[in-house]
């Protein structure tokens, strides 16, 4: 009898021989549903296999297969969802394990998979706005290691937030790049606003966020400016308001920079809700109701 | 009947959801055994447990358990060696699988395997010398990731090896840290001879690995300098002779840097060859003679 | 009638035109008494004089004229200390005000006095050890202005207290130098110690305490090895022990660095412990007992 | 009898205990009257309390009362100006006193004051232009101390100055950024002439300065191309025009870079005479007379 | 009997004590025919007496004369070209030899000339497109030699050649700046192709070819995206197309960067043949076939 | 009938082809006589092969045979010296020509030639101390070129002074390196003096002057402690004396910094003086009163 398809969750191991456990030799890329379906999941797949590409790794399917496959483990989960849930879809490829004596190398390990959103646990960031610090750690200088790619080797922004959580565990870092210029967070893009105008790290820096570019989008249909551009921790103590883009939280307020209140508190600024509206007509959700939900 | 202990090799797998596998959030440690023996075992897994410091994986068990348990692995795997033959012996530690809705956390994954040297992949190292190359790539600078603690964030690396063996699949990575200077391959430091001086890049841009730290030992009670100095491509390019530790080569020559071979040639140099000698009677073993019993 | 000498306090002031209060213009060094009695008072004097040369100020009085005027100022001063207390006593000049039109630039502003330790307000350091938290701010470079010289150029590092006190009141800045080395917080170099040794940042990146200078000829005297190098913030994360040294403090342990503690936690530990034993018989003063009564 | 408001410049006095003495931890900012009429007061006051925001100094007064106390001040000094003279009207605030034991912290000290402009010791520099050298010495990195806040730390300006003006009293420093890009000078903004083109250092670099902001104004309103951009000094040196820009000045036509001579040496060039035209106009006031008659 | 002029080539000599050949001190600048035919000629020496004014250089000839100079030298030797063969046309200005006790400095030393194309030896590059490798060494800093001057002190680019050619001969160096973006190689500079849209990087890092400038006008024109911006490594490895500009090569496909080809391979990608179509019309010179034909 | 050998002066030159002229690609080095004899001519060569090495040049000659042309040279000049005068005795290899189209690469260019040292210009020196300047040009970093091989790419250095001579004819430039520290001039290198002990800059940055490593090992002779370290510009401003050593100068006391003199101002300050003396006996040449005799 063959196994089930997809497998039970329980059963997606990798040998710790594969390269993606022993060095984070991998890559990844994370989309979310609306309603149970999937948002930009073309956007994801290329930024997927532009990481790929960087790596050297064969993934052996095209782009149109790998949209299949995901439609394919989504719709098998989508009947998990509760009412008012959604799911996060990821895809994973790592290089594989590597030849021993007697033992040819794998070829790469493929996993796509779905997580619920943690929609309680992140409830209270759209009522109180994010608390930002920036740690002593650098993001990793493009010529060490691309930020334009997401791998598996987080441990840079791991190490930022031990440093910021260690004072509140509830902190999220923000951090500097290797020039001193503001850069991003785990999964997160950062713009400020100042007289009306967006501002948001350069792309060579940061990952360059589906979100983000959503935002990016929204706000020239808006008519509100929007640059990209180095930002000084002083443009960001200096902010009107300021917000944070993610593929699952969308568009979310940002309360604190170093324990110093954006522009005069208020959650959100005027200008992060009007985005805020927009992203919500975009994706036809309300992914900020579908939060504070939670918090009754 | 409970499954058993310690788990075949097949059965040794990871959560597709362990931030080892995800974020190469874990540390690692290696030792080599010289005729079945473990050599410096302590001083690894004290690197380890600074490594988990850094980190702030809390193990759970004492430097004398992880010592014990090691010392248990190789036991149950020592009669699968062949004659001659001699094991790579880690531990490896990741932070576990964050928790989900409704899963706690899970606490750290532990593994303590053992590997096959790959004397025969090797062998022609020690009789043609390493050919070194420097990448574009930098390495990751100390205030991103410290390069002191070993742990499964490997792709600087990486891209470095990826870079060098496109032109040539033997060659060996070796980087120049964020400075400028010469740090380290992947898992290996380099020493360079010159006026019969060794040099040998500062600790706080590689990974003072514990064959180097051996070296650094046997070249005091030889007699002969050792400094650990920043040095300039031109150190290299201008050394006399030039070689590599690490744990399991031990200490093997260099033949060039760039396609430039070092002073005149001979593999190994005088000086290299004297601390070969010291070496292999530290260790009662003939690590060259092992690898080079393959070529025939 | 000429107004009394040394004048009152609250007569102590400065024109706003004083170069010192317009761009802090001005360089000051700091001793501090023990029963009563200055302490190094010279080694004080040469380094407010190299700092003079430094800024290109010409104070227009010898240094013996300086230990000649302090000497004055605590004696008409020492009265007013009370039982177990004791002063810091500071030399303050400023370059003066700019010539106007029709006025004369004024010459150097000169002002020695006596403030009385805070040893209330900071016994408890003794107790707990300090916590350290590195901000993301950089010590200014070299390049910009010499961290050797003491001037009244503070806010980089206040800077860096504002973000680490956001988080933590009681927490001390400290701070990585440009490069990313640990340098030092606002008037205090750091110590750390592993495997029975001492290192501490390089003098180039710091500013060279007299106090530093005082712990590393004890620990020269006993026998404790002390290297000035470079320093990673994972030399700190894995140092056994730390201590911080200061003018007012002299030597004063360290709790925790970025909220994880060093070593296993004792307060003081035992290289610390020796050191400050060595420090109390040196300046015939328990420093130590001096601020732990506060705390009952 | 109560003092007399404003009091007489001699009794502006702040402690030597204020920590914009002790530690320059302060900010300003200063206008310009033409024809004894105060010039974009409200930009200058906007970007004194963005200076405020960053250093967490909370001043306790509104803008509209920074101005309101600013025309105050001026008001009861202006009969204080001979004919064609004008003032620079600055308010300075820093964070006052730490607490002693026994006395509290002592809150924000607060000093609005005129001051003539020097005319006569300028004059010269409309006439012959600017003689410009770049230091050695490099701005302060922003992830040091901003220099988008105009704060009482300049030291690291001064240091420039006192360099260049060691070879020539007459020289203004213009310091190349930490990045070896043309920054500022102190008090003044950069601006390059090619091809009938405006260039000008980036916001992120320098201090963003009102008269600059008007100068690309005008640029733009006559239709000459201005662009914020990294600059090289082989940018400067190839230049056909350079001037300067300050709250006194205006627009001040350079004269030459580290000895060598912009463009076919006229002063002022084409562009830089157009701009001041337009300039003058604005503030309707030819503020190059005022300046030259100084001369006969 | 005069000497004639010009001198035959082997009478083309310069003293040992000249100070381009001691030092490098000179400065170069090379413009190609096409079909005889001076391409730019202005636009060459216009940069040429940009670098000479970086160097301080006094020519004592006007750029009128230069071009006059240029023009009379290629007169007299285009007879010497074969068919379908063009020139280099090179003005090469050294400072001169420096006064020697008894013999005065001898002012600047001038040489025109023509060198024949390599047309043979670079055919194989537009059939095949140019191997990029990027090696270690990075292109010199602007502060310390601006890349914006066309100098004699090529040892840094040629180091970068001296890498690449080691393992493959005709690999061509491509340098990342001192930050760790892409500049460019000996003699040329890079465009990318992505989504349709060129980038190159920014005019501060590289020496701003002519045949950019062309090519970026002529994107203009086609109405293709011209972006000038900071590129990492990243930016190539994904892109669909690249190629390199220079003087005599006007744009040539390149193939692939450190081993990994371009997007999908072919030679050359749509938008390279597009804008070397617009070329080949705007020199009225196929270049390409120009090369190709020496390949049968 | 054969060309003379060594041909008179005026015959020896290069093609403009050259790659020395075209590129600076080349390198050299320059001993001294004393009384006419070679002064360590045996470590100049050796530094000779080691920039060749660095640059890949193949001389086709031994370091023996180099040795004996040098001689030769000398030997065959040395009636044209006059009394007390001395000469520099230099080695220039360039690559040689590339290949052309019908006409092979030549192979290196070499040229050995002997220039009478500049006593006159230079005696001013040794009576008044050299002024020394730091300008706004940073060296050249080892990972751009390496400033350890003494190659004929001046640019970099040639650039400092043409700063500080515009300021002051006689002034020499001291650069900053790439991080800041002090460096080196062009041709010398700087030793600082403070409480009776030698400071100079560290090898990696500089060219290890021979001279350099004469006075190293005369101090560590006379008890001197010296170190090579990193030096702030702090550190020279705050010394007590400073001197310059290169191979003609030998040792010549430093006046002045960026205007600021050294110490007391004392030329030459005790512990140069010492130095001198001991570099007069070992040498046995008065090579200041061989400077000095040229004032009268």
């Amino acid at each position: 009898m063959p196994p089930p398809y997809p497998p039970p969750e329980r059963d997606v191991v990798v040998s710790f021989r594969d390269r993606g456990f022993k060095y984070g030799d991998a890559v990844f890329d994370t989309s979310r549903t609306f309603h149970g379906k999937l948002f930009k999941l073309e956007a994801h797949v290329d930024r997927l296999f532009r990481s790929l590409r960087y790596l050297r790794i064969e993934l052996g399917l095209s782009r149109g297969e790998v949209v299949e496959i995901t439609d394919d483990v989504l719709g098998r989960n989508r009947h998990l969802l509760g009412p008012e849930e959604d799911y996060w879809v990821s895809q994973r490829v790592s290089r594989g394990a590597d030849a021993l004596d007697g033992a040819p190398a794998t070829g790469p390990t493929v996993i796509v998979e779905c997580t619920p959103l943690p929609l309680k646990a992140r409830a209270r960031l759209f009522r109180d706005g994010i608390t930002l610090v920036i740690p002593s750690v650098r993001r990793t200088p493009p010529d060490s290691l691309s930020p334009n790619a997401k791998t598996d080797n987080y441990l840079n922004m791991i190490m930022g937030d031990l440093e910021v959580t260690s004072h509140d565990p509830a902190a999220w870092a923000l951090l500097l790049d290797s020039r001193g210029f503001l850069s991003e967070g785990m999964g997160s893009n950062l713009f400020v606003v100042r007289d009306g105008a967006l501002f948001t790290p350069k792309r060579q820096q940061v990952l360059p966020g589906v979100s983000r570019g959503v935002v990016i989008e929204l706000a020239q249909k808006l008519g509100i400016a929007v640059a990209e551009d180095d930002l000084n921790p002083y443009d960001a103590y200096t902010a009107d308001e300021a917000f944070v883009t993610s593929t699952s939280l969308c568009i979310c307020p940002a309360r604190s920079l170093n324990g110093a209140k954006f522009g005069d508190g208020t959650i959100p600024g005027p200008v992060t809700q009007r985005l805020t509206e927009a992203y919500r007509e975009l994706v036809q959700c309300d992914f900020v109701a579908q939060h504070l939900r939670h918090l009754q």
